[in-house]
């Protein structure tokens, strides 16, 4: 097996079986997120893991009624910082010199000169900034999904508003970015199952400047 | 081997030896980030690779004299669509529908769904949601360069606007929002190398909703 054979394997699968994903399968994924690098190592998002059905049922019309919200055992929510405000990463710093036994103040001047880079920008700014750290975890997390050969569907189509009222995310501070249910192809059912995986022609997506 | 032990492995590499790294491995994490998925299938990005010593001569200032840029042997510069505009969209539905054997207006509804969300929103905010397909990418780049045990440096430390006029980005209708050096780490050399990876503790990361 390989990264490349895996990502063959996958699809962004449009209609799943019920079949639950057993959770030894969910907590590599989700190691695999945890795993993946951030800028700075701010690991600036959380996961959300929802397996409550009647909480799935509460997202489905806010996720404009995608079926795999329900028919998934495991719903992944990526939700980003609001801000990259002082504290987070004030903590974040304390815990990395902490596990790595160095004093406290070792990386002091890095931090310092990130505290006053994030500190000049809006929320907004900081939060799309971690929204991409997300996204990298997110991928990671779907190429994690198929070499456990588990269904995804990387779901953008949803009401993040409206879903982060659901969650009380405001609270935590955080704005939910991605959707990744897990579960299994119902692949009779899949229009798309049967159909030839489309990308760029490489000529059109790599330019070589050698 | 597994995603997680390949994880376990990388890290971002701070200090490279100038070793090159095979043309045959660049070539699976380049097809790596081909198939990584993207919203509607757009991947509205494009990857540039960059052997030129005299060209990453000409990136190391704008890249804050990071010298992995120079003493890696490929550098990939991740550049999204500066935005998500009509001829693209339509371009990508006629390859796909076409690819797939498909007549060509097959996918019509929902392409104009896109064609009509998209043609609403600014530039700038296409070119955001662009960068973030692009981020899936680069996550999935950054996951098969450590299964070929090729070490990368995810870096957003850059001057994106300089870098975009020395590789004539707009004209191109392109914006660089991240890179990945690649090569072989310089074990002595590197103030990384022998640190403890820290990620924040499973139980601040992730929130199961049962």
């Amino acid at each position: 097996m390989s990264l490349l054979s895996d990502l063959e394997w996958r699809y962004a699968t449009k209609k799943m079986n019920g079949v639950p994903v057993p959770q030894e399968k969910v907590d590599i994924i989700l190691e695999a997120a945890r795993l993946a690098p951030t800028s700075s190592g701010l690991q600036p998002f959380e996961i959300l893991v929802i397996t409550n059905q009647a909480l799935k049922e509460q997202i489905l019309p806010i996720a404009n009624n995608q079926s795999q919200i329900v028919d998934a055992s495991h719903v992944l929510v990526f939700a980003a910082w609001d801000d990259l405000d002082a504290q987070r990463i004030n903590d974040m710093f304390l815990h990395t010199t902490r596990e790595r036994g160095l004093p406290d103040d070792r990386m002091d001047s890095y931090k310092n000169m990130l505290l006053s880079v994030y500190g000049a920008k809006t929320a907004e700014e900081n939060f799309q900034a971690a929204a991409r750290q997300a996204y990298i975890a997110f991928g990671i997390a779907i190429a994690a999904a198929a070499e456990q050969r588990v269904d995804a569907t990387p779901m953008e189509g949803f009401n993040a508003a409206a879903l982060d009222e659901l969650l009380n995310l405001k609270e935590k501070g955080l704005r939910s970015v991605t959707l990744l249910p897990l579960g299994y192809r119902d692949e009779s059912g899949d229009w798309l199952a049967p159909m030839k995986k489309v990308r760029k022609p490489k000529d059109q997506f790599i330019t070589e400047l050698n």
